[in-house]
């Protein structure tokens, strides 16, 4: 998918929202567990109930790899029924990748080409030759982690080298990149006050923000930061939004408390 | 695996070789691809002839992810089989992972439970509670990033926060984490000189080291400034051993080449 119709997508819509699907037995419904996939039938009605307010789905892969080959057969079907029904959504994948050269280009192949994702997150800590094989790709995406929504944020990223704080250093670099018009941003929506900051290094690249309610962070002040002319923000909620009830009426209420963030963004577009 | 077992097992074998399994469908040898799951036959040839020549072995998950469903059983039957037949060898999940606390545990999961690793590699970007789930597994290793073997090493890694390099930074904050006595730490061997500071900081813990080989590292000056008493070191080796050879002698060849290794090895302990 390009840029420009992720955009479009976005103006019609009146949403940036991206719904993370992080999928845990623990915390779905119970009578989904006798269904022979419970997580792809989870993700299945999440996904039908609420693919008109949101713009983008982001499975992150943690939540399937910890089922195995199950797991990973859940990931699959998934992002085979949103590409064959929902062709116009948006697929991230949060695998939060990145090695040397020709292992960062065997994990393109994996979310780019096997999977059929839209974009992979990625992680900058071994810099330029881990990150290009990603941005590589045709009308992929690559969204590297910039400024996170954890408390480790602050035990390196925050930390300044030449008075300047590490995560400008990993933004202001990557634009040198060989197709860097590929790179988006994780950043963290629980210190709203940085996207000012942000926005001066990148002023038009997509910044998909984690955070929003489950862990505190707060819509208004995101948008009122980092908001650019193209809107430029995927924000993300997953925990709010896919557990908003663990019994039979999830999907519904799933999409209702979707529908309440879809609402806040309509009137920034 | 407790560390003073891998520790026994090194001076039993006279060996600190990890071998990598990073195993590309387009350089095995051609008359593997008739068989059902040419991956784990190409794996099942390469440990039964060098599981004694190396304490370690090191699949590379890209390299079964890009082959989605197939590979991820691929990599469930190397563990397997590595695990039913040499439970002695160390195994090493090279993933590179790292998320948020909630996140991270279930990569966790998925490593140390579901597919039974001893050990998995981290990514450090996210900080403290991106890692301390992995450390809070008993008997179980996180082997931590911190100065890698690529040329992207440079764009941040040796970058100085307050006069000190951040892959330093890396290695003292995480000595205070909890359950740090699980950590050891990537330090690659085309840098050797470097070795001598790192010592400083992590006098005893094991150090996972790439490079050797393909990439270019020196053996010798690794072991100079990088052995601590009880060793401390796995040297990986995965391209310059696996494909030795690209015909029907691919395991003897690649014993061969582990087997110079083990025997300059052999001198240091």
């Amino acid at each position: 998918m390009t840029t420009q119709e992720l955009i479009a997508q976005i103006k019609k819509k009146k949403s940036f929202l991206c719904i993370g699907l992080d999928v845990d037995l623990d915390k779905i419904p119970s009578h989904l567990l006798r269904e022979e996939d419970p997580i792809f039938a989870f993700n299945k009605a999440i996904i039908d109930a609420t693919h008109h307010l949101c713009v983008a789905f982001k499975p992150n892969t943690a939540f399937y790899e910890a089922y195995g080959l199950k797991g990973w057969k859940s990931l699959e079907k998934t992002i085979q029924y949103l590409n064959n029904n929902y062709p116009e959504i948006f697929t991230i994948a949060d695998a939060k990748r990145g090695d040397i050269g020709n292992t960062s280009t065997m994990y393109a192949k994996a979310f780019f080409e096997d999977l059929a994702f839209d974009s992979v997150t990625v992680a900058p800590y071994m810099g330029k030759d881990s990150v290009e094989p990603f941005l590589a790709f045709k009308e992929k995406h690559t969204i590297m982690l910039a400024l996170t929504s954890n408390k480790g944020a602050f035990d390196f990223q925050t930390k300044k080298i030449n008075e300047k704080e590490v995560y400008k250093h990993v933004l202001e670099t990557s634009k040198s990149w060989k197709n860097s018009e590929n790179l988006m941003y994780v950043v963290g929506a629980t210190q709203a006050e940085y996207f000012k900051a942000i926005r001066k290094i990148v002023p038009n690249s997509f910044l998909l923000v984690p955070g929003i309610g489950a862990q505190g962070g707060n819509l208004q002040e995101v948008c009122k930061y980092g908001l650019s002319k193209n809107i430029g923000l995927l924000i993300n909620s997953s925990r709010g939004i896919i557990y908003a009830s663990a019994t039979k009426d999830f999907a519904i209420k799933a999409a209702e408390k979707a529908q309440e963030l879809q609402l806040q963004m309509k009137q920034f577009i």
